[in-house]
């Protein structure tokens, strides 16, 4: 991407302010998103999802699942999450759910990567989008709890209606697709039921290794 | 997509009740805007961009830009926009901007994909998303406005970045990107300034035809 970090130079030019310049450099950046590669395939199994694809679908869920929160939550804190939640993931790579060692230091490098990336935008922006990503990343509040529910089913979903295809590419058992979700249970008990039965289903038909 | 029409009844017996299952399907239906391709390239050059993914950096952009809008707006219904507005070109297909004749049935297709697409939701959030979608595309509203000033300025900085990647292919004249765009200055003055930096450049540089 040479080529772009020298074009934005040029466009930071004609944005008539530093605070402009440094948020289009931002958005710019995030244009990256589209290549970060997620273990999910897209529902016609032609190809592995992005994280922007897979943004853009947990703010759509967002937007019309609200209603099976645990607690009530703020819709629109929810939805902005959804679509920053892995920016991070532009320099510190998607983590796979399942693969171990590769979450040992997933946070040291996401935390590099918050610093470099969300420092692009002028401070108040910064803090903004820091601190909206931090708080998904802790699952405290309702929203982070719901929000990371999400998170957890939508791959479940890509999943089970492609017949398990990343589940069978990496023989993954059933117990830890069920150890490894099962906090979404503390986001929404309701669509926790329904991820569960999915699961069961999957092991039933071949999809998981029971 | 025939497996999974199958597949997703399945899933419905799963969700326990109508309106989840509903729900459901919908968010399973919208999967297929990650397969409806735009004219833009991404900021790498290699592919080009889908809808999931420009919905997201509307979203993004919609974040972040609500200062420059010319009236005050409401960022969360604007990010609601930016998230729904391409979902009806899952059936009607994304209509090229400097393309004339394919604009002339656009909304009779679009009217007729939101019938279909939206319907798949409960009553109430199908008429939600579509108000959503009408907002946006009528342009009265300020959310409106701003929001498809956004739409227009995207893909302007995607084409600039990539040299012109797209206005090359379809040898587009300056005249015509402008006109076409100018209405983003009712969404945002200060942005359709920028934006319009973004072409006189482009034309000097021969990204663009003069």
């Amino acid at each position: 991407m040479g080529t772009f970090d020298v074009e934005s130079t040029v466009g930071n030019q004609l944005a008539g302010s530093d605070r402009l310049a440094r948020q289009l450099s931002f958005i710019l950046e995030i244009d990256k998103a589209k290549n970060v590669l997620r273990r999910s395939r897209i529902l016609d199994e032609s190809r592995r999802e992005n994280d922007a694809e897979h943004s853009w679908h947990l703010a759509m869920m967002a937007l019309l699942l609200s209603e099976y929160a645990n607690e009530p939550v703020d819709v629109c804190k929810v939805i902005k999450m959804t679509l920053v939640h892995d920016i991070v993931e532009i320099d510190a790579g998607d983590t796979f759910a399942y693969d171990g060692p590769s979450h040992d230091d997933k946070e040291e490098r996401e935390q590099k990567a918050a610093d470099r990336i969300f420092g692009l935008l002028p401070e108040d922006q910064r803090d903004e989008m820091r601190s909206l990503w931090m708080e998904f990343e802790k699952r405290e509040t309702p929203e982070a709890k719901f929000a990371a529910a999400l998170d957890r089913l939508q791959p479940m979903m890509l999943n089970f209606f492609t017949k398990g295809s990343t589940w069978r590419e990496y023989d993954i058992p059933k117990d830890r697709v069920t150890s490894f979700n099962e906090h979404m249970t503390h986001g929404s008990a309701q669509l926790w039921e329904y991820a569960k039965g999915l699961i069961d289903l999957a092991a039933q038909r071949g999809y998981l290794r029971p």
